[in-house]
């Protein structure tokens, strides 16, 4: 009995093993149609990444995997099984259950939906037409409210998306914690708005030549612990990161020579990303546990390098040399003071992707906010754009003049991510609770940065948190890291402290 | 009736499309392999690889792939049946039996063996230790034979290794115009080495800046009419084009900054091969008939282009200006003549990769000659060094050092590829066979070198050659274009002018 126990594990580690080889394929195809493929390959490119993803989630769904399953989640097996195995199969039995409920024709119903719908969104948003979009996103809710009522929830029905992008994240926590965040963050706008002592800012953007900031965003990732041997960097119009195994992680930033701050800080970002992944434990390798647990760990482990270390005074008091020495001489006459000033100016804006630290989280709050109102019926999607402007204006206090900068400015929706958000707002509350302990292991903080040690930094991130990929839930990583759940009020505590000093609130 | 066939006919076009689209995922890896993937990605990639292939491997030789075969070959499926259909199944067919006869067991074996082999050589050749290298390539041979064995030969044995290649090529063939080719060859190479009128070469080895040859590159392949929408020129250490799919063939070229030969030539001539991939008829694609015919074919394209445009006066009475505008300067005090002479200088030399248009079959016939006698049981693997000496003695007139320079210097046999050599001086025929037939239908064919008009040969090229893909085999090719099977002389004619206009023979 154990022996062949033994036998299944080890069939079913081999069915993973393949799993994830396609999944790496199909990582550097797309990695590639970034990166410079030309674009009369695109067409076949696609049909083959089609046929890939076809075979990755017919093997997630196949018989062979329901066998797998029973055989391995019972306990007898149990007690034999690696705890790896335990957890893959976990994930495996969730996937499947999550696939088969949905009926294959539906499914592949919605998959063109979403692909049309990308499309048409692109056109309404250049076009500034919600009402062009307007069909193919009720359609979108409409269908995910179908799934929804095939997936079943607990609670609030908009859980059961949350828990996709999150496990374990429900919308009475989300309220409660988003609640206490706008309580706190909104009054801290108006005070910075009407403070005067705004930062000066024009030395920003000039001329800073794009092959020294690749240079110097090489620097960076360096200094942070990057393994170029494990990893490169290219150049894309939106930067992103991918992990193609953890010996293979790429990331890639774009270069603006008006303004170096999107490739620095873009850079500096995915560099935390990849620092995540390059860092999973080698057991990991070839099963499907081999990434970062959730979006919104991962979210905190990209703004913890940018914003906590990245934006930080102690860090730039460390490498504006550095900076200075590849640009054209733009910061000769800034001191350091002012330079720091400079990158962490907050205001108020339209654009979610351009937003500041400080004010980031209240677009993901508008966001959610709607989300949840559509998927519990109390809001509808031809109001919409009525709904984003008057929410922009209580949280923000400003409105956009249309919808391309407003309702219509993210592709989420059009691809038929719901849930996916309010992630983003997680990885700032997780990045500031995880500073705090790590400030209590590493009480030199800021010392480090000053001496331009950041390994020691990766190192702390890589025992809590990398190294466990997705063995650990999100929820699970917090609580033995920081000794409780989600806490908002270290990253509350975090932007008072930090905004204060540089607008000299009282 | 005629509809179960066709439904079985749409069915099997599907199938070959998953075998292409694993094929093209492939491909895509090992492109990255070459041009920057990190090197501790290297390990997990190639079990990736490694999945893939033998998944296609499978495909090709399962149970429904015999049934396809069954139920498309034969008479009342032919009459309903496409052209290209046929002739897909008809390469299924050839590759099912191949792969069937060799017993799994000995094929994985073979495959363990050549990837041992070649680090085994790869070490050899640094150490110039042939001893070391021996018992694996004794042992490739071996098995090799044992596998002619299972596949079977008409007339000499070695013709089978040859049609793995070069489909329809025999040692009767070879022999004969290898012969002819020698008997001209030899004492051309000889009188060129007593004449008084040898080349100054000294210019050519000047620093041209990299950035400058990559333009330069560019430039050039844009001449050809190497379509960079559907491509990308990057850098590797060897060389080597890739075609994914026609819209998407991929060239590398090396840059050395204190000769920009290998880089100019290196990308002309990859550039050749390019043009012939991006030219297959769209109604190939996704068939395993959507790749060129023949390594020898093959070659021809790339030694068309390479020597009989980029070799030539007309060519560069055009780009010699060109190629000025690029450089630093070194090319101001010599005279188009000169440098045109300088690029065609011709003497023997041990590297059969760095040898000149004229001596570069000779090492080919080299490699021929030890082949065959291997497989005809009248060379010993033991006695190779002193063989190769010997010939080389006899058909260059010098000898190597040293193995490293001599029976080591190349990696095919490491590899187990026997009777792969012979195609890179088919290819060579094949051109100027080619050319012949060009000039009657162009007989403008100088002047529209000398106009920079490339064109006008891209298009005959791909009428002629490109579009069919493996639809024609390569002496149909050859025959349906020049109306004559394989004839040397056009080679031999098109040396002789040349070589006694650059040295004044008599």
């Amino acid at each position: 009995m154990t022996k062949d126990i033994q036998n299944v594990e080890q069939e079913f580690l081999q069915y993973l093993k393949k799993m994830t080889s396609y999944n790496e394929a199909i990582g550097l195809m797309h990695w590639d149609l970034r990166t410079g493929a030309p674009k009369k390959g695109i067409e076949q490119r696609s049909e083959v990444i089609g046929m890939l993803s076809s075979e990755v989630f017919h093997m997630s769904t196949s018989d062979e995997m329901a066998v797998y399953i029973e055989e391995l989640t019972n306990v007898e097996a149990e007690k034999v099984i690696s705890e790896i195995t335990k957890k893959a199969v976990e994930e495996c039995k969730k996937d499947y259950e999550r696939n088969k409920k949905i009926p294959a024709a539906e499914f592949k119903e919605f998959v063109i939906l979403q692909s049309k719908a990308e499309s048409v969104w692109e056109e309404a948003k250049e076009k500034s037409d919600f009402k062009m979009f307007q069909p193919y996103l009720e359609k979108l809710v409409t269908t995910s409210k179908k799934f929804l009522e095939y997936w079943g929830y607990e609670g609030n029905k908009y859980n059961t998306l949350l828990d996709m992008y999150e496990p374990g994240m429900t919308v009475e926590i989300l309220d409660t914690v988003f609640g206490q965040l706008r309580e706190k963050i909104v009054p801290l706008v108006k005070a910075i708005s009407e403070s005067q002592h705004k930062p000066v800012t024009s030395f920003l953007y000039e001329k800073f030549p794009k092959e020294k900031q690749r240079e110097l965003s090489v620097a960076l990732l360096k200094e942070m612990g990057y393994d170029f041997d494990a990893g490169r960097l290219d150049e894309t119009v939106h930067p992103f990161e991918i992990s193609l195994n953890p010996g293979d992680v790429r990331v890639t930033t774009n270069y603006n020579e008006l303004d170096f701050r999107p490739a620095i800080f873009g850079t500096i970002h995915e560099g935390g990303h990849a620092l995540y992944e390059q860092n999973i434990s080698a057991d990991l390798v070839g099963t499907n546990l081999c990434m970062g647990t959730s979006t919104g760990i991962h979210e905190s482990q990209s703004l913890f390098y940018e914003n906590i270390v990245g934006r930080s005074h102690s860090f730039w008091s460390r490498y504006y040399d550095l900076l200075k020495q590849h640009s054209d001489g733009q910061f000769d006459h800034v001191s350091v003071e002012d330079f720091y000033k400079a990158i962490n100016e907050s205001k108020p804006s339209l654009i979610r992707i351009d937003a500041d630290e400080l004010t980031y989280p209240l677009h993901v709050m508008v966001r959610y906010e709607i989300e949840k109102g559509l998927f519990n019926d109390e809001i509808e999607v031809k109001d919409l754009p009525e709904i984003w402007n008057a929410k922009y204006e209580e949280y923000l206090g400003i409105q956009p003049d249309n919808d391309a900068i407003g309702v219509l400015q993210d592709v989420h929706w059009a691809g038929g991510s719901f849930g996916y958000f309010p992630s983003y707002a997680l990885g700032y509350m997780y990045a500031a609770q995880l500073r705090n302990a790590m400030i209590k292991d590493l009480p030199n903080f800021n010392s480090l940065l000053e001496e331009g040690n950041l390994i020691p930094i990766k190192e702390w991130l890589t025992e809590k948190v990398h190294q466990y990929g997705m063995l650990k839930k999100p929820l699970d990583i917090l609580n033995d890291v920081t000794g409780e759940g989600l806490n908002v009020n270290h990253l509350i505590k975090y932007l008072e402290e930090k905004y204060h000093a540089i607008y000299q609130l009282s």
